[in-house]
C-alpha cells in the first residue's frame, strides 16, 4: 500500500495569483491532482462538467451536504459551491497529492475538518501590487476593487493560521517554493515511520 | 535586520553518505555555511586549521567546555571533538543557514540544546547497501564493519526523533530533497510572521 498522499490547501486574498500558480505547479509536478469544486450555478459557455466544476442540481448538492460528502461548502447568493470529499480521499489513498485552491473563508472551514492538511497562504508582495493586479484584470468596478482590498487586509491577518507563507513576487519563484514545500512534506518523519523498519529489514 | 538563518543538523549512521551529500549541497546552495568542528587531535598531513577542523590544544578546548561555548562535545579516546557555538550564532544572525554534519550521538546532544534546529536523518536504502558502502571504502577491518552495522540498527531506530527522513538512494535525489526541506523551512509561517505586517504596510 502506498504512503497516503497529502492534501495541500492553497489560499490567499483574491488577486494574489492562486490560479496561475496552481496551473504552473500542476504542469511541473505530475503527482499532484487538482480538486475540482462542485456548484449548482449553470455552466458558462465553454465550461465542461468535471473540468471547471462538477455541475450539480440543487437537490443533489443538498444531498451531499446532508450525507457529509463535502469537505466544505458555501452558499453565494442563490448558488452552492463546495469541495467533494470522495475524489480527494480516493486519490490520497493511491498515494497522490491533492491540491485545493480555495478562498480564505473556505480554507478556514477546511482547517476544522482536515487536520492533516498542509495549509499554504499565498501573499501579494504588497497591497499596492495587489491593487495593480486586480485593476489589471479590467473586469471589476472601482467599488469592487476597493471592497477586495479592504477584505485583503483582514485576510492577510489570517496568514498566521497557515503552516507556510509564500510571497508571490513572481510566479516561477512562488511555484518553486510551493514545490519545495510539497517535497519537504513528503520527507517528514511522521509520514515515513514505516521506512525506518523497512531499512532495517529489507531493501526499499 | 535579516530573518535569522536556520541551523540544519544532518545526521545518520556511519557510511550513509553524509559527507558526500553535504559537499554537494554546499556547492548547490550558497546561502548555507558548513559548521567546522573543533578538536584536540593533531592535524593529519594536508589538513588545515579552519578547513577540516579547528585544531585546539587541550587547555583551550576545556576552557570552551567550561565557558559553555560548545553546542556539543565528546571525548573519543584521548581527544576532544566539539561544535563551537560562536560562529554558528553569528552566521545565523546574518540570516545565513548553518549546516552541521554530525554523528547520531552528537545529534542527540544538539537536540537538547538547539530547540529551533531542523533535524534531518539520512538513511541508507537498506542495511545490505550500507554494508556495501562501508566495505567499498576499503579502510575498515571486518570487525569494524560488523560493529558499524550492529550500531546502525540501533541508530536507525533513533530516526523517529528527527523532523525529516531522507533516504540516500542516490546523491542527486537526496541533495535535492535536502534543498527542498531547507527552502520549505524558510517559508514556515513562524519564521515569517513579520512579513504579514510588511505586506499590509509597505512593499517587501
Amino acid at each position: 500500500m502506498p504512503i497516503k498522499g497529502n492534501l495541500i490547501i492553497l489560499s490567499g486574498p483574491s488577486g494574489t495569483g492562486k490560479g496561475t500558480v496552481c496551473k504552473k505547479l500542476l504542469t511541473l509536478n505530475k503527482n499532484i491532482f487538482y480538486s475540482i469544486s462542485a456548484t449548482t450555478r449553470l455552466p458558462r459557455p465553454g465550461e465542461r462538467n468535471g473540468r471547471e466544476y462538477w455541475f450539480l442540481n440543487k437537490k443533489d448538492f443538498e444531498r451531499m451536504i446532508k450525507g457529509n460528502k463535502l469537505l466544505e461548502w458555501a452558499k453565494v447568493y442563490d448558488n452552492y459551491y463546495g469541495t467533494p470529499l470522495e475524489k480527494i480521499n480516493s486519490l490520497r489513498e493511491q498515494g497522490k497529492d491533492v491540491l485545493l485552491e480555495i478562498d480564505t473563508q473556505g480554507a478556514l472551514s477546511v482547517m476544522e475538518k482536515a487536520a492533516d492538511g498542509i495549509f499554504i497562504f499565498l501573499l501579494p508582495p504588497s497591497l499596492h501590487e495587489l491593487e495593480k493586479r486586480i485593476r489589471g484584470r479590467g473586469t471589476e468596478t472601482q467599488e469592487v476593487i476597493q471592497k477586495r482590498l479592504d477584505a485583503a487586509v483582514g485576510e492577510i491577518s489570517l496568514g498566521t493560521r497557515y503552516h507556510y507563507l509564500v510571497v508571490n513576487r513572481n510566479v516561477t519563484e512562488a511555484v518553486s517554493q510551493l514545490n519545495a514545500i510539497i517535497t519537504a512534506e513528503h520527507c517528514r518523519t511522521e509520514r515515513n515511520i514505516e521506512i525506518l523498519d523497512k531499512v532495517k529489514n529489507e531493501e526499499i
